[in-house]
């Protein structure tokens, strides 16, 4: 039976304000929304603090500002359960957990969704930018693109799988690797980089982390690498790639942090039909890579990007958290504390993925 | 019943003297090599002059010139018969055509042969380079690794089909374009590009070239292009793929031109999904790309590179021409004018691919 | 800008009495349906009539009957003019010319359809079965769902690619031939096989067609088709069918017509790595195939189905049609002899495909 | 630095006598072969056995008996040490490990080799068959089609891996299933599918099996299994793999023991795009299916074939076993009781995989 919950007029939301290099973020009251016909309301339990929303405070990137959407509350990462449903919905009922993603909708009516690639619609409706984001406890989000959560799946575990790894596993389905092929991790001992890992292990790779320090080489090992490259240590670290790789050189790169683009093709060593991976945005004007097309040539190899996770992606990641092959490495700060949280994050203090949550 | 060839003891061959900027290139008499018994003896009745031929002459790569190897004969586009069969052999009889590609032999038993990446092996032998070349008449080439022409295809059709339109069906296959995808050639209308608009029109492809004068056009539109581009006379070319392809962009670049590469991710536009195929080897230092991962990332785009073409891929591009669907645009020189031949190759004076007839 | 459109409160529509063999369609004035927010109403130019409209008026099949869901119109295949949105809709104005598919809806919101498989969505719609069909001229449909006509397509061109020739369009697709490959056409001559063949033509395989009589070998040809078999001329189709491809035999078999299944496996001779496409649905207890596993181990081979086409499918299919690579041979009844129409094909006597004109 | 072997003038061989219904399987001393210039002459420690092999010496197959090849040693699935090597090898050097397939050589040559379908290739030469078996302590072996057994792999689990593992691996790859699907194993608990179970494990499929016994559940469970189905305790077995299988029913099937073709079909449920594998060859005349292709066509399902394993599968399973992810369950009986192990096989009282060992 489906249980019925009270639905408040107010609920708290991380409100910005003066976005830019010294934007604030306020805890306050802001109304509860009310769903149309194909919506569902979400009471969030959580939600998930990216680096990206970091960058939409900031207002350091090309874009517009979330201000000039008339939004202010940014987030992509909610996990909570249905308290409403819109007349017109079939696939939630109140009381179902469900998630929000980077992408609050897609328009199913252009090529590129009839391909599958949904995640490229140039009609997507973007979390937090365009929308209303999961700073706020209380959100609509359309029913036909809201993830299910699986039983066994806990909110803080779930909300940074709606975006950093479903992205992931986009990234490595689209990287053609085969099983017992070698998945190179540059960063992968951070927050979105052990997801990475724990996903190809699951899918058969054999993950490689290049990192630095004794917690994240046995955070890594832990996870499922079959080595831990601390680059503090290694002089050559593209050598130590293929020393470990066959002799050879890794069969995929997955670049996260921008910084790693420089190298990244260099870890492919002689392997052919090796690909570097690009999923990390780099801020505008920086992160280029230099490309000598004989790279590409000579061994067949590729450069190829992902953007985000689709709807099926999201699914698959939370499935793997059901059957415990993905864990979540997070530090959960209560929801008067996000000020602090988003502070601590920008300041690249956190080691996994910050979580806040609307009950504590 | 098989044919019978008289042998003779010596043949002719162009052989290079001085290496380097002022080489020199002689039509000589040397001995008619001898099959071991994995091998056939083949006559060709013609070669193909390659501009890779022309680097090997002028030794301006970092590869080590011919001489290191003791190889005095480039050229790896050769179109002849068979003569002579090695005791082991089982796949050809004498009379049989065939021919003789840039790779003049793979080993088969390392992993990336076992992957059907054949043409990509680490113990690959060079045509021309590591051996004796096409530039030489009777040439002596493995059973296994030689090339079967069918029926109806003339050895000077042929001889080109051996190297670039091999490459370029390799790089259409590999570009994982579908039917009905726009392909764009930049500089298509030249002797390597319009074998490509072929095969892509062959494929089901919609061929874009962008290339400059009435001849070029002319050829490339009846050649199976939909579109002809002519660089001179339009101010933003990839504006002008844009709006050909759909208003979105292309779905494949093919670069077989070193000095495209500059500006080949434009030509995609918006295009998700597109690919960037390189094809053409820049000389050292040269053709860097420049890449921004926000290209490949938020379109889901790749780089990727083709080297050369493998046994089926030889095969297949053979065998359209043999329907027709593959015409071959050459001048053919006799073989006492090859020094001129390949002279006005070096002066980049050649429409299409030039071919040196060894019997006129 | 947008047209307007006066619509009526009632149109015609073909209604069916006494479901089953005795069944009787007559053509009657019923109201103009409503569309909600998310959709569109269409006017029906034409529609087309498809063999499984005579199944469903005749109750053969082991599905209920269409009156089990209250519908009195079947229909599928529709091709007209939007003439009113809903308050939400976007991809549609009134004015744009639109279709209608075997399926009306799709959930977008189950695995299947997140695979990009939403031709086999456990909750699809089906058109003139489970809601009013196409034999009414004036019908609603999901605009997210409705398949936009590009320019230059008639509608009575248009009309039969909703069906036939998006499920052709998928099944080659599916089938994973590659350029150069032979796909066989048993009864290729026929409506639903012609579409195939051009389609097939277009993708750059090679359509070899079997069936009988001149005027189909005329029309085969025509279309692309390389040969035709007259099975009645023909002893041993499937050794001809071998004779023409290579000596070795079809890479793909395309099975529109379920009295093809008996004999289909035999068209693949010694090819490795063929397959047989199953497209028609036999009746129930019919057509059934016996396969021995030798047949798909020895070669390599597999036997696949294709349901229906999907949005993308039946977009790629409307514009080979507007390209001229996709004609349509068709019989135009005028909506007054509908039910003329209808017993023509019960009885066989459609050469092509019939449609019928709502206007004439 | 190579070692050094002394190559006896005779070695032990398993020789059939009296092919047929009553044959004779005795231990005599036979000629030690000589290699040729690109052959490898193989000690073999081990050789398994395999149910083929008694199919060869009952002689109840329709392919010729062995002894119209000449042949009197059957077996192809050897393992041991290069004792020699002919003048052109380069692959391999006396002492190096290796390994003998139920493919003694393919051509390399032919459009199916080209396509690195090679273990389809019509002019493949079949190990003891066409040529003497690894029945046969001293076997000659083309050093191109020997496969290299890497360290850590003792020759009793490189045996098997030969045939059965490489099957398998094959099988699964051309399944083309994803990651977290449900892969379902008939008899999974014997010889062949408990290396398919572990392989699948290896490649991130989730394996079910369906057989009976307490022994073998718990095999099936220590493998990687994450179900078994005991077919003698649960009475619908198609609904029970449904039930684990996310209510919907195996994403693959895979059937080794002829007699599970029957119902191979039912295990996959609902599922859209599922696959049945046909691995195991049924005897002339029986295991044929009875396909409906309503089954193909509704969800989109096919029927498929692997024949054994190429190159590249036999090196993939051979380094899943030096990983620890492949272990063998075999019964090893010593070289004098070789007729002793063929007659258990036989007579089917055999768990795993048998070897014999020329050494003890």
């Amino acid at each position: 039976m489906a249980q019925h919950f009270d639905i408040p007029k107010e609920c708290k939301a991380g409100v910005i304000y003066n976005e830019g290099p010294d934007f604030e973020l306020k805890v306050e009251m802001v109304p509860v929304p009310e769903p149309g016909p194909d919506d569902v309301l979400l009471k969030l339990n959580v939600t998930g603090i990216c680096y990206s929303d970091v960058h939409y405070m900031l207002n350091d990137l090309s874009a517009p500002p979330i201000s000039y959407f008339g939004v202010r509350s940014p987030g992509h990462e909610g996990a909570g359960v249905v308290v409403k449903t819109g007349a017109n919905v079939k696939n939630f009922k109140v009381g179902d957990r469900a998630g929000i993603k980077p992408l609050m909708d897609v328009c199913r009516s252009c090529e590129v969704c009839w391909q599958g690639k949904e995640n490229h619609c140039p009609n997507a409706i973007h979390t937090g930018l365009m929308v209303t984001g999961t700073y706020q406890q209380y959100v609509v989000s359309p029913a036909r693109y809201t993830s299910p959560i699986p039983e066994g799946v806990p909110d803080e575990v779930a909300a940074p799988i709606m975006c950093s790894a479903s992205t992931m596993l986009r990234s490595l389905t689209e990287s053609k690797l085969r099983p017992h092929n070698w998945a190179v991790f540059p960063g992968g001992g951070g927050g979105v980089g052990i997801q990475g890992v724990q996903l190809a292990k699951a899918m058969g790779f054999r993950p490689i982390v290049i990192d630095t320090g004794d917690s994240k080489k046995k955070l890594s090992l832990e996870m499922g690498a079959e080595a831990f490259i601390d680059f503090k240590e290694i002089d050559d670290v593209a050598e130590e790639v293929k020393k470990i790789a066959d002799g050879i050189g890794a069969h995929g790169v997955f670049v996260t942090a921008p910084s790693a683009y420089a190298n990244a093709t260099k870890l492919t060593g002689d392997r052919v039909g090796a690909v570097v991976m690009c999923i990390g945005l780099p801020p505008v004007g920086t992160g280029q890579m230099t490309v000598d097309p004989n790279w590409c040539i000579v061994k067949g190899r590729r450069i190829e990007g992902t953007l985000v996770g689709t709807m099926e992606d999201t699914d698959r990641a939370l499935k793997y958290a059901q059957r415990g092959l993905l864990k979540q490495i997070c530090e959960v700060y209560p929801i008067d504390r996000m000020a602090e949280a988003v502070d601590k994050l920008r300041k690249g203090q956190v080691a996994g993925r910050m979580v806040v949550d609307f009950n504590a």
